[in-house]
């Protein structure tokens, strides 16, 4: 089994990625050589072979002395303490907010007697045993007029109520933008695009650091309280990758790799949407199909860990009291026909033309925001949106509510004892005693003034949901898109209830539907309307199914929520191609290769190379006939961040590829440290230096950061391939050549541009690299 | 807008792959040429580029007409469409089999007087409404001593009784094997390791054609009721990957494109699982974990499209009566306590160095089998096995039963009205009335007998699973493994029980397992085993908690069948790295590239490619100097699936890659058809033919059958960055250069047998390309 080749090699020692250690004084690597700036793309390839190399080097060690042997095993099981670690910090993080932001909520309306720090539940609970429903007659609990003229009737109590509501509002919101504008500009936003992008090998300094992490757990409680439109499942999965970038500090392995990071962060957007949705699966799905760029199948089974871990921490601080991970948490009891598939697809369909549309808009009036002198004014534009919501939302109770509780609401089965206004039905004598299941009824008044106000409601939410995403505010998506389509759904449920009710002797109706029976759940519609507008907005697919299921846990409910999930998907790829979250990628001009997308053009490698026909000639660099001066006089007239290496500018055959950041750091290094190395000393790429004539400066040998192995292309490959290898191996960039002569170069910016090109964009809107 | 490069392109008409079209008199593409040799791998960049090709073409023409439009929204459906019948088929072919496979194995036992073919259960349902418990004395059901002496008491009709259930085992696998051997040889086995291996891009022809399925599903019923230590799971998966590859030639997209074809096996095997376990997700995840290779998130929604489909047919076809999708489902009311991880680690371990066991076991048999006389008498050794399993089996009610039934007796949480053996505990006066929870309960003198019983049927399975999986029959290995784990789980959940009775007072108890508490579930210890069998054997992780978390519908258990399969799985790879699938892969020198196992040698492309140092000189075509005669003796002296093309043999400058396949064809095509190509006749793969010199035959012009766009590495890359681009774009091989000039070449099969080497093992072992 001796490898026969050995000798092939030569006498050439190899150090990572395949390249050749330096042979000449500067034995240790060079500080800064092969680490990125700020907003550039990491190398995936060289990434991942850094990592192998560090793991090999561990290995060989383990087998020398039991010390080593011990790292070795506790390297191998750092990722799982990271995990673990992950897990346990973001469910406690979450279990936090939803405390807070559950108190500062209730605090908008009004205070506890018993100590200010109580929620209102939480109040009438500690007083006396109250029941959930008779909560507004607790006596500890004092609305703000109550507290300050002394009674809760009459429209100047109504008016005080109103005031107190818009003015904790406007405090709340005042304090979150103050915040963010004065710490940490990057914790606005849902961060989801951001991630996206970070996780496909870009570089944010800062944004996931300590503060963002600090100051978006505060800020995003008060904007949630603040009554504003947004929610706070998107925030979370920011919040999750921030904790998850923190604790990989703790781990030589993470801290200093970029892409065994960017395996850590992608476990924790799973986690963060578990504890978001109290569904560790669909979360797991959720990163795999949404946010991440490399998902291996190691990093599937650790997502799947911490996202359970975050899941009992946070049901182990148990926010809602009621031992659930979320306040819409809903089983429901009957089975659905068919036929009611039709009305499923509409609202699939009703979510797709809304998540166009809302794309749309919201994509606009963020243009808008960039653009014009709305932009400079962020604490005002907070302010003035904050109080638009507090004053119309106030006077409809289903505004109102925190948009959670109306989610809640909404998805709720009607039992026999809720006293809900929504569930406010005729009696009708029930014939079935079956435990929780009532016949469909004739609807009651309130269930009409009920159908009144949510029909405002889904105009308002759907209007100012438009303009409070991207503001300068934590601000996630997930809630509000699920509030329209629940309204919207429980609103056409409620029709058809009646429908069904009133003529069981259509045809539709006959056979499953007859009088005393209950056929149709209008809560199940609301689901499925959520489940299709947010489908609509987000495009997610497998991963909402799987979170709507883990809400419901009954396996029947999938064909209902797979139908509308499809249609919405459906049509609103028709309408445009994008998603919220890469929309936003593309306004902000951030270098992300969608990973879903087919590229279908016919233009090959040749038409997207670098230099074009009319540009000046490619910039290489010779493997030993350029001087120091020569090589810094390129990198002063030139901005590329990278050199080929050819054997001579005649033959132009390639050897390798330098790093305008390596070249120009081991220039420098060398001419502090090495002695002699002048502007007209020889650099060399080449394995052995020729001998010099006497009195010539001695040379500067820089084989040792040159890699050995860039990726070549030819120039007749077709630019689909270009891009699938692109995606796939994660390059920055590919060296084009035309039978063996270098030709050209494609970076990632270069293949964005094409594409945006392709699709008829400015292709200047790719701003990085 | 206008692509400024278009002029770079010149003349050059391209088609498929960027290869310019034949501008001959060839017009039409050579049949033949593009496709695939049996046993050979397929190129997948090629075969995407292909259907993009296709893609885009259609997508042209649909602007031009209705009917094109119409054709390209019929073309963009296919896939549901597809989907949605793969999943009609294999979720009717699924209950299909449970049934008749339910009803045979009954016939061993007796027979109905009702009529033949109902099964026991059913021929008892249908006389008198007994329930469930009674149903061993339903006087229309008759054992075969009832029906040939006339009563089923006394040693003469225990002998009837056992000699009919011999006689049925041996008649019944006996047909199973010669339908195997005479028509369908690709029917035996589990068919997951060549599945894995054909969804890596293998082509072995009739493995998924409709005579294998025919009789795969045939002599799985039979295989199954001969009460042969196998399951019907695994082959579930062979026979919807064989419905998927039969409908996929209804749809021409599927049916010319090997890749496009993948993707709907990928989907075909979560059908499978999917019926299997009635775990549509958990399916999913199977393919996605276990056996797919390139599962685009396209894939992964439409499988679960498939799954739900294939799930809802089965639910509905309805196969064991109970709305349920397999036997062995199962609800568990009480919760768990954190101590208990401690024996479910436990139970990990014993699964851990079980499944290490079973996989060394079982491939040191199976090359027995292969190695000597023994795999000359395949029926003979089916017999043997099948009287032996019988003979054995019968006396012990628990081997005696089918194993998915004792699986489910296994899981079963004992009720109040639980007649089974294994839930005679001595009664004791009930103090909780809760609905179906009891307290522990000391075992009465039958649980002991039983426990008796179990651990003979324990080892009696471990022992003869060894050497029935393997054999020419259809076996399954999930069910054997899970019962061997769900065994050791009830005995030592059961022994806990006991413990935590007799001695709560023990500080372990104390605090969680008051008396007359119910505090421990045998049955969940029976799943967590099960679990960890499984995991010890294939190494599943997700998949596998994803499958049991729908087994019983409770997040809640999660935790416990997580730590068991994490820890099943560290200790089992402690023991011997593959699973079981992965060793019979490389026990039948399959070329499968496995995808999860890092590469972590620091070796060199330089020490892998061919020619060696020893070797003569690559073998290549010179792209305009060469002749008919001196290509076709090319040909014949060398066996290489291909051949680059040079510019000339001094320059060593690489034009591009063409297959001996190709070339052998095309030069036929051109000797038959084109007039004048003689042996003298010169092969031009350039662009532009120079003007021949008079009187010289006619050239053969062959740029059309050429790849323009070889995959290069440098002879300094290392070989884990080759291995990473092999496994991500899927290739077949990949040219080799130093300094643009070619140096050599690497295969896919070059990569196993230097990773065999490497592993230290028999480097001879990959039998093919």
């Amino acid at each position: 089994n001796v490898n026969v080749n050995d000798l092939h090699r030569g006498k050439a020692e190899n150090g990572p990625n395949g390249v050749p250690k330096l042979m000449d004084l500067l034995d240790e690597p060079v500080p800064g050589v092969g680490t990125y700036e700020d907003f550039n793309t990491i190398d995936w390839v060289r990434e991942k072979s850094k990592d192998r190399d560090r793991h090999r080097e561990i290995a060989t060690k383990s087998k020398e002395s039991v010390l080593a042997l011990m790292k070795s095993i506790s390297d191998a099981f750092s990722g799982w303490l990271l995990m673990l670690l992950v897990g346990l910090m973001s469910g406690a993080l979450a279990g936090g907010i939803d405390i807070s932001a559950h108190w500062m909520t209730d605090l908008k309306e009004g205070v506890c007697l018993n100590g200010f720090w109580f929620n209102h539940e939480h109040c009438c609970w500690n007083s006396n045993e109250t029941t959930f429903q008779e909560r507004d007659k607790c006596p500890n609990w004092k609305s703000w007029a109550e507290l300050i003229v002394g009674t809760n009737d009459g429209p100047f109590a109504y008016i005080m109520n109103y005031l107190m509501y818009v003015c904790w509002a406007l405090l709340f919101s005042f304090l979150a933008v103050s915040l963010v504008r004065a710490f940490a500009p990057y914790a606005c936003g849902s961060g989801i695009p951001e991630i996206k992008t970070i996780l496909s090998g870009f570089i944010i300094r800062g944004y996931l650091g300590k503060w963002t992490l600090v100051i978006k757990t505060i800020t995003l409680v008060l904007a949630v309280s603040s009554g504003l439109s947004l929610g706070k499942e998107g925030p979370l999965v920011h919040v999750a990758c921030c904790c998850a970038n923190i604790l990989c500090h703790l781990f030589t392995k993470y801290r200093r790799n970029e892409a065994k990071r960017r395996e850590v962060l992608s476990a924790a957007a799973a986690v963060g949407v578990s504890v978001a949705f109290g569904a560790p699966i669909g979360g797991v799905l959720f990163s795999l199909e949404e946010v991440s760029y490399y998902f291996p199948l190691k990093t599937l089974w650790r997502s799947f860990f911490a996202a359970l871990v975050a899941a009992f921490t946070l049901r182990s601080i148990n926010p809602f009291g009621n031992s659930r991970l979320v306040l819409f948490y809903v089983e429901f009891h009957s089975p659905w026909h068919l036929l009611e598939l039709i009305p499923f697809v509409l609202l699939g369909i009703f979510g797709g033309i809304w998540g166009a549309f809302f794309i749309r808009a919201n994509i606009a009036w963020c243009r808008r925001r960039k653009t014009t002198r709305l932009g400079h004014y962020p604490v005002l534009e907070v302010l003035v949106v904050t109080a638009v919501t507090a004053l119309l939302a106030f006077p409809n109770s289903y505004t109102r509510m925190s948009t959670s509780e109306l989610i809640s609401e909404l998805f709720n089965d009607c039992g026999l004892l809720d006293s809900s206004q929504l569930c406010n039905y005729a009696n009708v004598s029930v014939t079935k005693s079956s435990s929780n299941a009532l016949p469909d009824r004739p609807a009651g008044q309130d269930v009409y003034t009920a159908m009144w106000q949510l029909s405002l409601a889904l105009v308002f939410k759907m209007l100012i949901t438009v303009v409070t995403f991207g503001m300068k505010v934590p601000s996630g998506l997930f809630i509000p898109s699920m509030a329209v389509g629940a309204i919207a759904g429980r609103l056409l449920g409620v029709g058809m209830e009646q429908l069904a009710y009133y003529h069981h002797d259509w045809v539709i109706f006959r056979g499953w539907c007859s009088p005393g029976a209950d056929c149709i759940t209008p809560g199940l519609y609301a689901m499925v309307g959520a489940a299709a507008c947010l489908g609509g907005v987000t495009r997610m697919t497998v991963s909402l199914v799987v979170i709507m299921f883990e809400l419901t846990g009954g396996l029947e409910y999938i064909v209902p929520l797979m139908a509308a999930t499809m249609t919405s998907k459906w049509v609103a790829d028709a309408l445009g191609r994008e998603g919220i979250y890469e929309a936003h990628i593309r306004l902000n001009g951030y270098p992300f290769l969608e990973p879903k997308e087919e590229f279908s053009h016919k233009t090959l490698a040749m038409d997207v190379m670098r230099p074009r026909r009319s540009d000046p000639p490619l910039s290489v660099i010779t493997q030993d006939g350029m001087s120091v001066e020569d090589v810094e006089s390129l990198i002063a007239e030139t901005s590329y961040s990278g050199f080929p290496v050819v054997v001579s500018h005649e033959s132009q055959r390639l050897v390798g590829f330098v790093q305008r950041r390596d070249l120009v750091i081991s220039i420098e290094n060398a001419r502090q440290r090495q002695e002699g190395v002048v502007s007209a000393s020889r650099i060399f790429f080449t394995e052995y230096t020729p001998p010099q004539p006497p009195n010539s400066p001695p040379p500067l040998k820089l084989r040792g950061i040159m890699d050995l192995s860039p990726f070549t292309v030819t120039d007749h490959t077709a630019m689909d391939i270009v891009v699938d290898i692109f995606r796939k191996l994660g390059l920055r960039q590919c060296l084009v050549t035309h039978n063996g002569r270098l030709l050209g170069i494609i970076t990632k910016k270069d293949i964005l541009k094409h594409m945006a090109q392709m699709a008829n964009r400015d292709p200047d809107s790719i701003l990085f690299n």
